[in-house]
């Protein structure tokens, strides 16, 4: 019929004289007229008259002939990777210390969970996040963050980006007017614009957001901060710009949207506290994640959301991606309340604290003359500028070109760019290799003068 | 100075002078004024004259008094539920039979991976999926269900709702008419609504969606479609309107969202392809989840998307939830490539074609005269149509009260209710479960008439 040697409208023949012609049982003709009956290639009775249905398009013709372009199953083993994700390369942003982490430990507890994982395990899950990991987590950021939080108003995510997607969805309506710290987290950007708001770029500098350039904007629904570490440029928001920010989103029925991404590791002073922490009158949306902390591919993340909020962000959850994996989850939990993350994070501030001062050593040493650090207070990457504001994206495609992930300070602007720098993340690489690759830098940062 | 003994401008004592008065040593006094001038609470420089920072607005107070609000650590266990998900009740809707499951061998494999986990595959992944399984899915889709599709354009996702709202994301802007099967999946409606959607209800009949009726609503941008089993009726689409919904499509610049949510089950006849292997004019979304073949909290669905709109849909996955959980994906890829899924699905076929039979001769001898069976020909449910019309709100809340998971037929109305029934999912229960079920329904349904 798809191929046209039977037209619509044209008999068939009966199941009788079909099976003498094929010298076959009557059954399987029976079975296979009645499958084109049901499928609508077959009209009438069988047995008494069978025709090829009227309804019979060209497109069918054409359908056909693309679904014989199939290569054969099995031959192929060979895809094209939808994007790369820079993988392991020197100064791969964003990335902790995979090489150090307890992989054994995680193995097990992660090993015995997916052994006993009961019918209930297998089921649908809570979108809030299974209880005792929200318990633990909500713990940890009271302690360690400072975050006024309980489990109640602490919901699970798949990692932060699913965190910021969720916040953008429940409040931001399209159209609406948020206001971003310019440079900003590019993710942050993403989901707000996938949302249909209109971002209003807000400058930056050493005390972090300019909340008093913030103040002259009007109709601005919520804001995106980083407080703890600006990202890209690393400072951290003074109290005095805290309060102010607090204030202001309070007077104008404002929400804050807190992005806490990396503030467990900070080098020159003890960590801040939490902006969710100093604000009494609910208006902070706090977003974290395990992907610095633990690793990437866990995509465990979680945000402290306003009771008043709590509702909608379930139902955001919901129509979102429902729940987290339930086995990470348990894991998760079982490596929180067992005090494993607490010694972690402990041993990976030394860890931090060696690849940090190796960068900026093996920076000074090689590339002193073709870039500034303009900070390494705190997290797993250094912000640098470029000598002479030289574009920074040929650098970041010639350092690709030698085996390194760049990341320009440019691409981070929303509004001018008004600074060109390389973003170097060291928390993945051990000293020899970001000494190596400083040096491997520097060959690329010179070879542009040449 | 959070709670004011400390006023604004006034001067604090020298670290020196502290030292000796609270009898310690020097330096934690310096570091402790350090940590305190660089959070922005005292201003000055330390040794010649410190003072406590000017701005000082009185919501410190306030903030100060909320942080001691916090229970201690450690004591709380209990948290509220953030929303139940009808655990494995008896008729919980697209459960699987989790009790069949092979969970010690799928457990092995997880946890083989879990302790092989390489810093590779703990960094970021392709947000397109990792390869293996990528190429594994696709094999599986062209063989089972005549899937039109390579690993290249086949996306893995966080299950289907994460799917239906990377579609509504990419294909659907504000404002923007989508036509719905009505009554449909209240999974899809939340999807597209979040993306702001403008809602089109379509009526569905035996033979699936009204193609007729939607070619009298102008402006459609896409279409969602459940041709293998309508949900919640069971229907599926006939070929004729398959192919009228693919023209009507090309014609119209529209596109198709092809929900196959659970078409690897079916009893009357052979299992229907999907629409999509029918599209020569690449207008068909498709998306597909393990949830019903494997476990819900796996979370792992996948989409496959026209060439044309592949980067997009990469872009939405960035924006979304960027990738999915790396161990899941290799232990997936392995289940699949070892043939463990295929057979999982064949012995799957079995059982559920038992417990369908239970359900149905359970409702045939309990419930007969109270509901009547609309459909059972595929899937995990039955679509039943209660008596007299009467309220399915009111019979499910009884259901819930009495152990039983109820979900109504009214409920997956978009416009006027036509129809009050039940939908009672039979996959998550064996058969003595389930004739006890239907007997408690009998009870149920029953009381309403004293």
């Amino acid at each position: 019929i798809l191929d046209g040697l039977l037209r619509p409208g044209q008999r068939v023949p009966s199941t009788r004289v079909l099976a003498i012609e094929l010298g076959m049982s009557r059954l399987p003709v029976l079975t296979a007229y009645e499958q084109l009956l049901h499928e609508g290639y077959l009209e009438g009775r069988v047995g008494s008259g069978t025709y090829v249905c009227a309804a019979a398009p060209d497109t069918r013709l054409r359908a056909k002939a693309r679904v014989e372009m199939h290569p054969a199953d099995g031959k192929r083993t060979q895809v094209t990777p939808g994007r790369s994700e820079g993988g392991v390369r020197p100064f791969r942003m964003s990335l902790p210390a995979l090489d150090e982490f307890p992989q054994p430990l995680w193995g097990r507890i992660v090993a015995r969970y997916a052994h006993r994982l009961t019918p209930a395990h297998l089921a649908y899950g809570d979108p809030a996040g299974l209880a005792p990991l929200r318990l633990a987590i909500a713990a940890h950021l009271r302690t360690a963050r400072a975050v006024n939080c309980e489990a109640d108003n602490l919901l699970v995510t798949s990692g932060s980006q699913a965190g910021l997607r969720l916040s953008a969805a429940v409040l931001l309506a399209r159209g609406d007017r948020v206001a971003i710290e310019d440079p900003s987290y590019p993710g942050a950007r993403t989901a707000f614009t996938a949302a249909g708001a209109e971002l209003v770029p807000i400058p930056v500098d050493e005390e972090g957001l300019d909340v008093a350039a913030l103040a002259r904007h009007q109709r601005i629904r919520a804001v995106y901060v980083t407080p703890s570490h600006q990202y890209p440029l690393g400072f951290s928001m003074s109290a005095t710009r805290r309060l102010a920010l607090l204030d202001w989103a309070a007077r104008h029925d404002a929400w804050i949207i807190e992005d806490d991404y990396d503030s467990e590791y900070r080098y020159v002073s003890r960590p801040l506290g939490a902006l969710q922490g100093m604000d009494a009158r609910n208006r902070t949306v706090y977003v974290g994640t395990f992907s610095k902390v633990l690793y990437p591919s866990l995509r465990v993340g979680y945000l402290v959301v306003p009771p008043s909020l709590w509702e909608s962000f379930l139902d955001a959850r919901e129509a979102l991606d429902v729940f987290s994996p339930t086995l990470y989850q348990l894991a998760l939990a079982e490596f929180l309340d067992e005090g494993h993350f607490a010694r972690h994070l402990r041993r990976m501030r030394t860890i931090y604290q060696r690849r940090r001062e190796a960068l900026l050593e093996g920076l000074a040493e090689n590339c002193g003359d073709r870039l500034t650090v303009l900070n390494a207070d705190a997290g797993l990457h250094v912000a640098t500028i470029l000598s002479g504001n030289s574009d920074d994206r040929a650098i970041v495609r010639r350092m690709t070109a030698r085996g390194l992930a760049g990341t320009t300070l440019s691409g981070c602007f929303i509004g001018p760019v008004r600074t060109n720098g390389l973003l170097l993340g060291f928390g993945g690489f051990d000293e020899h290799t970001l000494i190596d690759a400083t040096r491997t830098l520097a060959e690329v940062l010179n070879n542009r003068r040449g």
